[in-house]
């Protein structure tokens, strides 16, 4: 193996701190520090896991970026997915420093400023591929990647300790529907020239082969509709993914249909994307979900949002027959382009249940491709950036793995292989890496307008309250006296079907006198005494009766 | 095609009512009635859906079995999954008759009896391949089948209007590794006499070709044993996969490994399994978990639950260091010997990646078969018993309409095929057949000790407090004046994180006080008016501050 040329005048390292994104699908966030620089990447949500109750979205806690605030010069963003960019409106109300992406991606990342006031507050530069910005003491440049967005970039991040390249999520597709191939000729450039570390996407690094292009669908959807002459054609994908729409817009178009478009997020996205033209769609081809009505089935398409089963998407809706404008006939064709993404596996097939016992022909199987490399593009790009480091990065920990696998395979010695976790400081440069420190990193729970005011005791209070209800317990006491003057009243909700559980509230609430009688009547007047005699006998007697563990509630009121 | 001769003497029909299953995974009962006899396939449970917090499992509304108690003339069981026997000590405690079924199956249902003290109340056959028992006007006969279980049967069910087969979950094996194949000769033959209706197995209906036989699995076995000599190998798997079970001893056995058990119900099945003699260990393989540590890595191997990624079972415990007795080290290999079911995903998920962040490697690919029967089976059962129509059960709608999809292909005119529903009664004989009715059908919720009593208004409360939490106002009213003299006191569980809402809290406080001024002092005294204005400008105002909806309980006192 070659050597690698490193670049280090000074003897200072680079720092690489990543924030959020190595525990978790999504929460990308990753702060390259030299000096008195420090450059951000990525600044992305992340879904809340099952038992998260109640909560909207997670964003990263950015304590170590606002106590550098100073050396903070500015978000580069590789792509306009939420898991890289959803967390920006929450992150830049606390910090408020410039952000740099392509066309596209500042274009959604635009939309979601405004949504939060934020549009003029925020300094934003729109950045092309091949251009390089100075931030500081570093130099970012962006380089033409594939990913299932638009306008996704890959970045080459200069220091004077050396370069990391950063792939994003990305794939390798010779043939994307819209814009060119990846730049490979520059990670090659960027390669020879003596790359420190790369930090790839290992998403599907434990897949074997090529991802096939986006392209390869094109010909899927023309099969479809020439399949299907005489149905109508419903599409549901992601609603991001601008080649995808465009290449069922082209099929549609082909076999003359017009097409619909149907969901919030997906008429934002198309919008944004027609603007800044990313997608070309004939002349009278759109048509609005009220103009649906002027044509037979067999002339008209729809391309919505919903493949993922989620429950207020337009198609879920259409299924339970709760869509204001639109009805599923047994004429009806539906097509998931797309992947169940973990965890939404039940959902995705209740709607394809649903979908079916309407009488529609519902197709799951083999129109989506994937957005992320696999094992051969991933050996890729390492050849071609040949790095001294290998950083896996996005995705879960066995998915990381299997990239650092990959890595060693390609000759990288195991101890250049850095399997990091948030919060860790990776220092690089000079003769070695290693690993010198940690900074605050957690994940802040969204609910809501509320930021960070769920924490884990409200999620336990939740989560008890979702398993077996609550039962209150009120009594009134006597100021003066402390004796009982009133209830004690038991109330429950989430327990048990009161109707028919008479008998054993009216059991309770003589229990509870009991023990009232005999705690209050021996003349104790403390009240964290009396609540717990309350919890805990009652406790006893619900369980003995039900095996259940409602959350206790005494409450005191003095009067 | 040639034409199915008809068994009909007296004009009498055959009424097929299924009482679950055909609407989800799992809760398989259906009824079979001639006249005055029924017979019961089946009574199986299902798992809670995600929607149904707390819930501990689902079981069959079997009404329409109580209405008709005098003709039902037992449970004949085709295997002991849970889907299958599930709810049969529920079920008996309504009704009590006889149950007939195999060997293991048998000994898997005596476990459930002992443990609800219904053993010695509950009339039990055990009945072998080929034998029939007669029951009222039928007359079942048990045949050999395949599956992820051993032991398990089709059933012949012969009455005066016709034979109906009913397949159970099942494979097509030619090389089982314990007991014979599934007996396709018999098949033919009750095939060639005439059937009047095929109810098959639709599981893997999607997919093409054949299942592969369990036995292929022993040669992986071999293999990932011979790989990891000095490593210590743990396999999860299904619990009542004797087979698997069965191959990995093997394995283990020829690497001279001595061989742990772990998981209650894993423990409990081969127990019984090895008392029936459907489990072959050598002398002195077996040892106890506490043996363990007599032995180097490199001479164990542990067969544990969890491989669904269970919480509590004994696999997830070690992932999450919460296993008292098993640690796992970088020197452990751990193989998922199983295939997450849907909804599991995630949480399989979850544990490969705790597994793998300890060091251990870990194998989740191609180490396992399905149990059920794929699109060439299928094929091949409905040649053999060449049915005059086509029931397709076991599996979501989705799986039943491909099942629908073969049986057209093969010829079954699509009026003779019947995607009926739980309730429908189902009428064949003489010259068609039609849904010619409804029984009452419908899932009762199984909550620790409480059976039933836990209803779509619980759910609803335990839902809305699972997602926004509970927010509770007490006053105190004087029971002569009606006028405020204690409160409005707040308390709030699941809804913010009181520390840091104590702004929010006192200004709810002071809004309370302000509306009951308004109501009470204006001489309202309807306490459901007060609990309304309690209600919604709480509501409203909470919303407005903080976009979430607690559930708001307004508590008065008379004191």
């Amino acid at each position: 193996m070659k050597k690698t040329k490193q670049v280090n005048n000074d003897g200072s390292r680079l720092k690489v701190i990543p924030l959020g994104g190595l525990e978790q699908i999504g929460l990308n966030i990753t702060a390259f520090e030299y000096e008195d620089s420090i450059v951000v990447v990525d600044c992305g949500l992340s879904f809340p896991d099952d038992d998260m109750l109640g909560i909207d979205m997670v964003i990263p806690d950015i304590t170590y970026l606002k106590d550098n605030a100073d050396k903070v010069k500015g978000f580069v963003i590789t792509h306009g997915h939420e898991d890289h960019i959803g967390a920006l409106p929450y992150v830049l109300k606390q910090l408020n420093v410039p952000v740099y992406a392509t066309r596209l991606t500042m274009g959604i990342i635009e939309n979601k400023l405004k949504e939060h006031n934020l549009l003029n507050h925020t300094k934003r530069k729109v950045i092309k591929f091949g251009q390089s910005i100075n931030l500081g003491q570093f130099r970012i440049e962006f380089i033409k990647t594939n990913h299932s967005i638009v306008d996704a970039a890959a970045l080459a991040i200069y220091s004077p300790a050396g370069t990391v390249v950063h792939t994003g999520d990305f794939k390798v597709d010779y043939t994307p529907v819209f814009g060119d191939a990846i730049d490979l000729q520059r990670f090659a450039e960027i390669g020879k020239k003596g790359v420190l570390a790369l930090m790839c996407d290992s998403t599907n690094a434990e897949r074997h082969g090529f991802t096939p292009s986006e392209r390869t669908l094109s010909r899927i959807f023309d099969t479809i509709f020439h399949e299907h002459p005489n149905q109508r054609i419903l599409i549901a994908t992601f609603a991001s993914n601008v080649d995808r729409v465009q290449q069922i817009i082209n099929s549609a178009y082909k076999y003359n249909r017009k097409v619909v478009v149907e969901g919030r997020s997906m008429v934002n996205i198309i919008d944004t994307a027609m603007n800044l033209g990313c997608l070309n769609i004939p002349e009278n081809t759109l048509i609005t979900v009220d103009q649906l009505k002027n044509y037979p089935d067999e002339r008209t398409a729809i391309i919505t949002t919903g493949s993922q089963g989620e429950s207020m998407a337009a198609l879920s809706r259409m299924a339970g027959s709760a869509h204001r404008k639109i009805s599923i006939t047994p004429n009806d064709v539906i097509i998931f382009s797309s992947h169940p993404i973990p965890g939404n596996e039940k959902a995705v097939t209740k709607v394809i249940n649903e979908l079916s016992m309407k009488g529609a022909e519902v197709i799951f199987q083999d129109v989506h491709v994937s957005g992320h490399a696999c094992q051969e593009e991933i050996k890729l790009i390492y050849t071609l950036v040949h790095p001294k480091y290998a950083i896996p990065v996005h995705g879960e920990f066995k998915h990381r793995k299997a990239q650092a696998g990959l890595a060693a395979d390609l000759g990288i010695p195991k101890e250049n292989i850095f399997m990091i976790n948030s919060g860790d400081v990776l220092e690089l440069g000079g003769e070695n890496a290693q690993v010198t420190g940690k900074v605050p990193v957690g994940t802040i729970l969204v609910d809501g307008l509320g930021v960070g005011d769920v924490g884990n005791v409200v999620l336990r209070d939740r989560q008890h309250l979702a398993e077996d209800g609550i039962m209150i317990v009120v009594l009134g006491l006597d100021s003066g006296s402390g004796q009982l003057v009133s209830g004690p009243d038991l109330v429950s909700r989430g327990f048990v079907y009161v109707k028919e559980s008479d008998a054993l509230m009216d059991e309770a609430r003589i229990l509870m006198t009991d023990v009232l009688d005999n705690c209050i009547g021996r003349g104790c007047s403390d009240w964290g005494k009396i609540k717990s005699a309350v919890k805990d006998s009652l406790g006893d007697f619900i369980w003995k009766k039900t095996k259940r563990r409602p959350m206790i509630l005494p409450i005191i009121m003095e009067v």
